[in-house]
């Protein structure tokens, strides 16, 4: 609970109206009751503020002019929302102190308020930060490091010799260290080449569920401050992602690749291995990538859907393109020919 | 084990000759042996039936007529397949009883005739219905509740506040209730939106291996009754998706979208965000979906394997249609020059 | 540690240079320091070579002569630093012994020197190969069986009724064994095909993190020997996959089918159900694969990302096509008439 005097302060918004509301949690404007704050962030959603029975509205200093009543006003009011949301969360944790089923290595390093979830696993050498929480059913290989306030949900597994920085979030199904996908060949036969570097994470790192980063064949798989990573994810070895690259879900990128620092993939991206991709770049939904990229920018490749038997046309269409090539060089030919009949008889 | 004419009753079919023969499992018509019943469900597999040393087949009225012996005839084969075969499975349980190394808060509720197995975390407030099966070290957050005569493979994680109706069938390794994947951005710098809400999923529900489905952010992602997905399949925050939805493994769908019931998605389908997709919607296999559907049908999007070499030089043609359109443009002015002065000719 | 000398033995290469010189492990060209061994493969990387502060290096006899200094010498150096990788390598085990916390079932077999980490279930009649290290918080299933000298890593899902040959390295969150999709339609409900049959893996099989392999439905799903499945794959019901098979990330096959020995799929590539696919084919990045394939070579589909601005393009003159065909027949015409009319009128 808070005033909306206080919130305007935590997410650095103006306040209109009654600063001494009391504001209890965060709701759409169609659900939100009293004692609850919502947000506006487009023209379009108008008609939702004018029926709300939210106590508070967060956003701008425009549509706060639509309506009479108690606002947090300020430029990026999707920002607010997200602040405001954080403030007033009450998420349970998966864990709360070290329960006795766990099974912790006697040379682990476990700071201060370090919660432990049953049936969790953290193996020798291994060093979990001060306030992190991890939940039940988990497992922490040698030497792999956590740093602080961070949220392990339940079963995640991290192999050894990972480190990930201050306030991770990762939830169920996440790995990392697998090895990567390397193997020599001989005679036909696959020969695997051992995995023999880790992972090293930076701070304010997210992963979804279901993800995976390889560890590094020689040297580490990186991964910088501030990357966010959604569902059904693969991160091969060696790959290095810049500060606040963003990847949603189902994206992949295959070994030794690097991307700059800004970056963003939308769903279903796929970036084929031992490519230099620059800072700043946005590859949209389903886009493959299979050359190095040095200028900012959006990248897409793909189709999109269509009535099934229009596709099947097109389809046939493409595959004839060689043809209407053919086709049309024959026709300039012809012309050509045509043209200048044309003009010797005119001469 | 089941006579004939029994099993005809329990299925729905006609039973054709000897209604005592004793049936005790199933088989594909060539691997079948005394004892066992099959199915034929086309004039495909003639040859099969005529060697099959089943003492039974299902199929129609028509395909019965192919040779002497016992049949249980039916409209569907298929069906009556899948009504067989649940009646006489012996699929053994991944729990029995309450295993004593189970981690279950003290205020959870279970119900008659639930098993729970090794390692398997229920937390505080969960509700899990009556003959429901929890394999091991399965992990069941607060306030999660679990229908009736459900099954959950081992190391399902199921977040807080999900909830989950009568006779579900979950694999191993799904997640249900994971964080959507919420960001504002401050300055290049992502800042997480709390995800508050959870996922409501009706009765009859299957969820594949290794697929994840998002909690919603402000209110809950829903899943109706009778909704089947396969494996590692994406759905993001605050997806609806309509009664008897069937998604094929790898497909993913984005935030907010909601797609009709009777709806079927083919194997790695994919949907943007914030789209409506009405009822009895059907993608083909791979069909990237980036726009709302109104019409029922069949949708597609993509392109197909050919030779490497052949492909490659599509590739090339298709990024050479810009010029091509100009080449025709080029030759019809010069055309239509031609005619013209012909014409004037011939004046 | 090993001498130089004794290495070249090891991996089968030739030793120029100091046989005595000892190596205790191995790293890349730019990283490497005394005592370690390193690798080259290509003349592009011969700058490395000079500055290298590597104690001995794998490489080939031509290039071994860019520098003096010890060398092991052999065709193809990179399978050398596989074989030098696995025989340094020191890689820490994710269980040592039988964890007291494990719930093995007593008629369950556990071969010699096996070792079972914390919070595994080993279920009724499985077998465990000698020398196989089975990682904590791991499930398997009903009279499943791995063969000897195995690793499978920590909170892998292996079902009931599923057998792994010898030497299987399993990454976390593999599922083997899951359901396959299979369901029988009636009056638009889906009614649930038991899967009743189980998985037959050879020898020599690895799998990578967040993969899934579903059980048959009558008969087994079979995966050959030495196979090698990357992360995040699907591998449903009733697949065959052929000795040697490479697949890389996130490719999926449909149900039923058959893919030869020899072949590779890159990473994502999907292949429909019950297609025929002979041995020693070779599917690139993305592919989609919809027909059956009789002849050996490589396959392709797909787009490749451009700039998004003239992929929006790009897409609007796709759609065109038809009408770019019409527009070309109607040129034909047209030149066809003007041509004969000019004969005509040379007559």
């Amino acid at each position: 609970m808070v005033s909306l005097g206080d919130l305007a302060n935590i997410i650095g918004a103006e306040c209109i109206g009654d600063t001494e509301c009391i504001i209890d949690s965060i709701a759409d404007l169609q659900e939100a009751t009293q004692g609850q704050i919502s947000f506006l962030t487009s023209t379009k959603y108008i008609p939702h503020l004018e029926h709300t029975s939210a106590s508070a509205v967060i956003t701008t200093a425009s549509l706060a002019k639509e309506k009479p009543g108690n606002f947090l006003v300020m430029k990026d009011p999707y920002l607010g929302y997200a602040k405001a949301a954080q403030y007033l969360a009450n998420i349970p944790k998966p864990a709360h102190g070290i329960h006795p089923s766990a099974s912790i290595a006697e040379d682990a390093t476990i700071g201060e308020n370090v919660a432990v979830g049953a049936h969790t696993v953290i193996e020798s050498g291994a060093v979990i930060g001060a306030g992190t929480c991890i939940g039940p059913q988990v497992f922490i290989g040698q030497n792999s490091r956590i740093g602080e306030d961070s949220l392990i949900y339940p079963q995640v597994a991290i192999y050894h010799d990972v480190s990930i920085g201050a306030r991770a979030i990762i939830h169920s199904h996440a790995v990392i260290g697998s090895d990567g996908f390397g193997y020599a060949n001989e005679s036909g036969s696959w020969v695997k080449i051992p995995q023999l570097a880790g992972v090293t994470i930076g701070d304010d790192f997210e992963m979804g569920a279901n993800s995976a980063i390889d560890r590094g064949a020689l040297t580490d798989t990186t991964i910088g401050n501030g990357v966010i990573l959604d569902n059904l994810i693969h991160i091969a070895h060696n790959v290095s992602l810049g500060d606040n690259l963003a990847m949603a879900a189902m994206s992949g990128i295959a070994g030794g690749t690097k991307i700059g620092k800004g970056s963003t993939l939308a769903g279903r991206v796929s970036i084929i291995g031992h490519l230099d991709i620059c800072d700043n770049t946005h590859f949209t939904v389903n886009t493959l990538v299979t050359k190095s990229i040095d200028e900012p920018g959006v990248y897409s490749s793909g189709d999109v859907a269509i009535p099934g038997k229009a596709w099947k046309r097109k389809l046939v269409r493409i595959n004839q393109l060689d043809t209407l090539y053919q086709r049309v060089k024959e026709l300039e030919k012809t012309i050509t020919q045509l043209t200048a009949d044309r003009e010797n008889n005119n001469d």
